[in-house]
């Protein structure tokens, strides 16, 4: 077919090419036979799709992202990021596996299988995040290998644990040995020369924590791809634009990481592409980013470029300056067109990944705590930053128990173990959050996703955790005993099991109803995720207690 | 080490390094632990180097190399390269396989083993190159497929069988489906696009057989990497340097494919690079041609570039115009110092590759040929070229028999078979050699490798190939049937035993003889070498008879 002499199944016509492989923009057919690019140049096809005046892109990939942050499985994950453009994402799966372990990687493979995006894993290396808390799982280097024969599968995910691989902890040591063979990704945000030196030479060969062109650039030095991130939170393109330049071009990739529904719904790496263009990057060096040096980074040896031989994974997009998405071709097949997915997906079970919320029974005596002294240690909110502040301030207290105190908007926060019904509780105080009535609970909460809640009355906090047992982990907004709104994560507590419409509708639902409760947060759910991280400065409250996060050890709530 | 709290085994200090990572040359001192690189910066070593004012460069990588063109077995030609700055190769054994199938691969790889080179192997795809002569061999898919699990082995040769490839020839088909999740290299020259399209989706992920800027863009463009070949005789660089640009430049790596003697002893590698900055090229870009380019297409993940964690193979130049080489180092050790090898390389032992000159006895009756008719068709030299014209002359006869004509420069050609012993010998006549006496035999013969042989008198003809028997394969210069100069190739009748020295000056002494028996060649015995390819127009002679390339068919002396 190649050689012209018979037709094609599908032809597209008239573009202009984007070869990221020869670096040129030019005019060319792309002929398409049994799923893979048959040939560049002039063809006659059974099916011909007219793209005259318009671009053809390869498939973007996203170098790294978390699923379960869209909160949405798989099958709707590639639903949501086809149309724009977006054909294959290399995954870490770290937060499912939290709660699930082998289990949840087993379950986001099933889920992921046969869907018109190819989804590819890097398996997490550092479950639980923390010692300090409870996870759901304990994933160790030899529970992870046997995964790495699986065709989707790709290497060990952002070894986080960089204190541990320095300092030569045997089980980072494990599982750095046990995948020398394969790709080991990092995550090192401010590590020294000396130190990245000693991180980069265990065979950690990405990063996508800087922040500064310096930092790009002294990670680069070394050997390390960098993923441009431009995730929903952390914002790095622009700032790390002046680390690339075209002699080192080839070892940038571009990633979402986290990427939250809302900013799902208006674009994905077709957004960053675009912002990168408009930023001032030369169109094919930014192109090239989202395709061809992903793949080679992670060896998929047939993605990446529209070249004889690879899979069809097309892009049409109105112009380099717009980057409107027309239409998306995923092994040939129109599977995207106009913003919409046309391909057809069925629906998945999710039985593996349900029923993850184990908790005993729980009542208003386990969320009460006694006022030990007059001064406790309260994590201060600090406006759009997830670091916290450890305050020691006075503490309300009502019959000897501590009590929030919405004059001076100091809440309880409590954190329950939810995946094997410890009966462990870590109790708190949080100030910022900025409720006047209600509370809100979730089992979102990295990186254990233990229940998180917070409110004013104790009886609205018991009524947003009993709610969030029910409906089997999720987002919960009660005022008066009552909930207000809600949306159900039912797969692991994490991800729904619906689309993206609907996950978008009930999210504002929800963020409207706790700025009804008197919150001035623009993503209240969002904050509270992160105050159970204790990785992230400066006191953290995890299942098991009051983190002072610098020293990496428990305190406690009095003082 | 790498964390500066202890010290590191090497420290090359004071040099400025040529990072092929991060695109840029800067001031910055290299430890090595190991045999790999531990860190980049500021370190202190048990030995130290002083490198001040020097450049630090990865060690290069030849992309594609016949080790026998230099008459060099392994271990000499690591001594031979390593002073250039060559520390890889990826060698097809193309012309030792012809020779001895299996066993000469066999040989190969253990000839090269625990070497202070690197020698990767790509399996010879083409044994036999045609049907037309009889090889020592025939290898097949399924005769090749075995050494894809030897660790220095990584896909499948130039696959030069271009029309058999495009024409759905089976075994050319089973050897790429063979080898589809490897590499295999092409060579191609000259296909259109819809031809090319279909050999670089076949899988053929490369070429170096590009002659003009056009061409090498037509094939980037398809997703060919391309290698800039500078060998001996077929200099391809600077015609090429046209196609290449920052945007593709990472898929342009550099080759020497066959290389004399005489030319190793002056340079390698250094010498493509110097010529490719002498000719314009940033010289970053020039080095990562020869070093990560290289590694990354091969997918030698921890070599091609001086990062932690990476393999220490070292070159200090001068700087980067002269691009002197004055220290080389492998795996961390000082291995070639001011152009001499200072490596301990052991003797090695070629049995398995001796003994490969298997004929019957010849007398004087084997070399003549009766006049069947008063005209030939005489093979006639091209000046500089290793095509033919086919020329249709009168034949000298005496007494019935075709004898060489010193007047008119028409000289009896025989090839005589010699891996069987079958008795095949094909006669043809030469015009354009030039011997007014004496006579010249080898065993270098491309690509069956048979004794080719050709003189004035059938005495000094049958003299120099009962010698090159004796010797068990070489190049033999005979006049008045004594032996006048000679190089024995006892290894697979391709290869001395002896270091470059040894054979650079055996190749002047024979270069002398032949000229003073009255040649106006430069190289005769390479001349002599392409005159049994039956793929090089326009005719040819094997030792099955004449070839009139063309039309790939045999045809008669006489006409």
């Amino acid at each position: 077919m190649a050689r012209g002499t018979k037709k094609a199944d599908l032809v597209l016509r008239g573009g202009s090419l984007v070869n990221v492989f020869s670096g040129e923009i030019y005019r060319a057919d792309v002929a398409v036979c049994g799923g893979k690019i048959a040939g560049l140049g002039e063809y006659e096809g059974r099916t011909v799709v007219d793209v005259s005046s318009r671009y053809i892109l390869p498939g973007f990939i996203d170098s790294h992202v978390h699923i379960e942050s869209s909160m949405l499985a798989p099958a709707e994950f590639a639903r949501a990021a086809l149309p724009h453009g977006t054909t294959a994402v290399i995954a870490d799966p770290h937060e499912i596996a939290n709660v699930l372990g082998r289990t949840g990687i087993q379950y986001m493979l099933a889920a992921s299988e046969g869907l018109p995006l190819d989804f590819y894993f890097m398996l997490p290396s550092c479950v639980p995040a923390t010692s300090l808390e409870t996870s759901g799982a304990r994933l160790r280097a030899a529970d992870l290998l046997p995964f790495i024969k699986h065709r989707r599968v790709l290497g060990l995910a952002e070894v986080m644990n960089y204190p541990g691989e320095l300092h030569g902890e045997p089980d980072v040591l494990q599982k750095l040995k046990a995948f020398s063979h394969a790709l080991i990704d990092g995550h090192a945000p401010g590590l020294s020369d000396y130190d990245l030196s000693a991180y980069a030479g265990a065979g950690i060969s990405s990063d996508h924590e800087c922040t500064t062109a310096d930092e790009a650039q002294r990670k680069i030095r070394l050997g390390m791809t960098i993923f441009l991130r431009e995730g929903s939170a952390a914002k790095d393109l622009e700032a790390l634009l002046p680390a690339v330049t075209w002699a080192n071009t080839r070892f940038f990739t571009l990633a979402t990481d986290d990427f939250q529904p809302g900013d799902l719904k208006r674009g994905s790496m077709n957004q960053i592409i675009k912002k990168a263009i408009r930023l001032g990057m030369d169109p094919i060096m930014a192109v090239q980013m989202a395709t061809i040096n992903a793949a080679r980074h992670f060896g998929l040896r047939q993605k990446g470029a529209i070249l004889p031989g690879y899979d069809a994974d097309i892009v049409v997009i109105d112009d380099l300056k717009n980057f409107g998405v027309e239409k998306v071709f995923k092994a040939g097949k129109l599977v995207a067109e106009g913003g919409a997915c046309i391909a057809t997906i069925r629906n998945r079970r999710h039985e593996r990944a349900r029923g993850t919320v184990r908790t005993g029974p729980i009542d208003k005596q386990d969320l009460m705590v006694k006022a030990k002294t007059g001064l406790a240690r309260v994590i201060e909110l600090i406006p759009d930053q997830i670091e916290t502040k450890c305050s020691i301030l006075p503490v309300t207290v009502q019959g000897g128990y501590v009590v929030s105190d919405i004059q001076r908007d100091i809440l309880k926060l409590v954190v329950i173990e939810r995946h094997k019904a410890t009966g462990n509780r870590g109790f708190g105080l949080i100030k910022g959050l900025g409720l006047k009535s209600g509370a809100i609970a979730s089992t979102v909460a990295h990186d254990s996703h233990n229940i998180i809640t917070s409110g004013v009355a104790d009886e609205d906090i018991l009524a947003a955790v009993v709610r969030v047992q029910k409906i089997h982990g999720g987002l919960v907004v009660v005022n008066n005993r009552k909930v207000i709104a809600e949306i159900a994560l039912p797969v692991a507590g994490l991800m729904s099991d619906k689309g993206l419409d609907f996950v978008v509708n009930k999210l504002a639902e929800i963020d409207a109803a706790v700025k009804g409760l008197g919150t001035r947060l623009e993503h209240p759910f969002g904050m509270l995720s992160f105050l159970a991280l204790p990785v992230i400065p400066e006191l953290k409250l995890t299942d098991r207690g009051l983190v002072d996060v610098k020293q990496f050890t428990f305190v406690d709530l009095f003082v």
